[in-house]
């Protein structure tokens, strides 16, 4: 049996994953990220945590074809390069580099959530699939896209910025400076904000009642009735659902996955977006819309993903 | 020497090329399409109008690898089958069938817009680039993706319809019955209209002068120093700049390559899309925006594209 080891390099964890030939995860270990270190530090605890994985799992490096890591921000998976990672304070560290000489094992490189797209292909619940696009619904609109079982980020990996297309000119402010961006409709952050703004409104709203305004509460308010918070996830779904569309008539993805803290929300969400998107597509018959699914493998997906690198 | 045979299938001409192992195209012949007499008509004259080609050529059909052929409307390229082209009235043909009994060799099929961005990779503007987008901005705003050499057209080549991106929900009338499209805001067919809302709001200016309204009147007068005229060619190029940026976000082809009527503007076009482009990308770095240039081949590119299909 040959072993990949795949590393989530997050801003406050990282979790190593023994991963075998079947793409299940057979042993973990995780220490906590710490920036103060520098990318040196970061890397020696990144080894050790892949030692302690090898240890536990009774399994020796030279049944391991190599390490993949996926990094948050901007990756050159070429050249092993993390361009910048604003949470880590990393501006291009040759991370696959410096890790070979750490650990002993050659390494490869991608941004976290393009690994976990291809983690969702190898293993979740696009598996099988030979094109997906997954969106994280999180405090930004995160997406990975999967052409032919291989990522795609584009020329030097500096694409996948799916979040940042434009859906309304001279729309709400998005955090990258720009206007009308996706993510300023369709993240939880924008869900949050276009609750407390019709909230403000209504006085009467359950909303202005919940103790936390966020995706949980908000689609509880809905369930239970209210009649402000209805309105809002329902615009909300066409929010999500414009992106999906316009991704659907220009790249036509054999399957969608959404992730992250708003797909928490099950069918309260994925009904209506469907819907929207079934109905909305270029291609007009609702029938060839791609399935929309919930991610399978929660934080898994990073891990398997950043294996799949070794695929 | 062997040859490959590239058909642009148009709504009123039917187009045969020659081209040669360096994709340059050795000969050619046309006829006019005529859809009143079926698909097996049509298919009859393509074989036919190969024929003359390589009669002309003096090439025998045992050097061909093979015929590529160019089609409108949404191609199952799989399959081999025209799903739907409307200038043609056809439905579901399943033309590669048809022609390789016509015409004795075996053919491939693709979208023509997706031809001719494949064209202009191996043999045009975008020559030795791995990945390329074409942006047709005529009647419509068509585009092809070039990925690692190949055409990227989605699942059962169902997507591609970058045209259909919504930019501003809610927006102007798409023909594809949705609001807001990007084609509604950048073809040469919204250019015209912004144009003549505008004239209307301004007598004095030179566009109502103009015997007829296009592309090529409306730049000549913004070239003239129309202010109404300017206004329009500076706000033009930011409807074509924002699908551009939302396109170079997501997928960061290596070149962006403009083509169709209204890019025979030239520098006046490409000047201030060049800007706003490099401008509002996410990446932030100006120097990183990939280049926007005229496409080369004109409609050589489908022939020659389409010849590329047995690369």
């Amino acid at each position: 049996m040959m072993y990949r080891i795949g590393v989530d390099l997050g801003g406050t964890n990282i979790a190593v994953g023994l991963v075998d030939e079947n793409w299940s995860i057979v042993g973990t270990a995780s220490t906590p990220t710490r920036p103060e270190n520098g990318a040196a530090g970061v890397v020696r605890d990144i080894a050790q945590t892949i030692q302690n994985t090898l240890i536990f799992g009774g399994v020796s490096i030279s049944d391991c074809a190599g390490i993949g890591v996926g990094s948050p921000g901007n990756c050159d998976s070429a050249g092993g390069i993390v361009r910048n990672a604003h949470n880590l304070n990393w501006d291009s560290v040759p991370l696959c580099a410096m890790l070979e000489t750490a650990a002993g094992l050659p390494a490869r490189l991608a941004n976290d959530g393009d690994c976990a797209a291809l983690g969702e292909v190898v293993a979740g619940a696009a598996k099988g699939s030979g094109s997906a696009l997954l969106v994280t619904l999180g405090t930004g609109v995160g997406a990975g896209l999967i052409l032919d079982g291989k990522i795609r980020s584009g020329h030097r990996s500096l694409g996948g910025e799916f979040g940042h297309m434009c859906i309304q000119m001279g729309g709400e402010a998005c955090t990258c400076g720009q206007k009308g961006c996706w993510e300023a409709y369709a993240s939880a952050t924008a869900l949050i904000r276009q609750a407390r703004r019709a909230a403000a409104e209504h006085p009467e709203s359950a909303l202005n009642a919940a103790a936390k305004l966020d995706g949980r509460s908000i689609y509880a308010a809905a369930e239970a009735g209210d009649a402000t918070a209805r309105e809002i996830t329902a615009r909300y779904a066409e929010y999500v659902g414009v992106g999906l569309v316009n991704l659907v008539n220009a790249l036509f993805p054999e399957v969608i996955l959404l992730g992250g803290g708003v797909a928490g929300a099950g069918e309260a969400l994925f009904g209506p977006v469907r819907e929207f998107v079934s109905r909305n597509l270029f291609v007009g018959d609702p029938a060839l819309c791609p399935p929309i699914l919930p991610a399978a493998l929660g934080n898994d997906a990073g891990i398997i993903g950043a294996a799949a690198l070794w695929k």
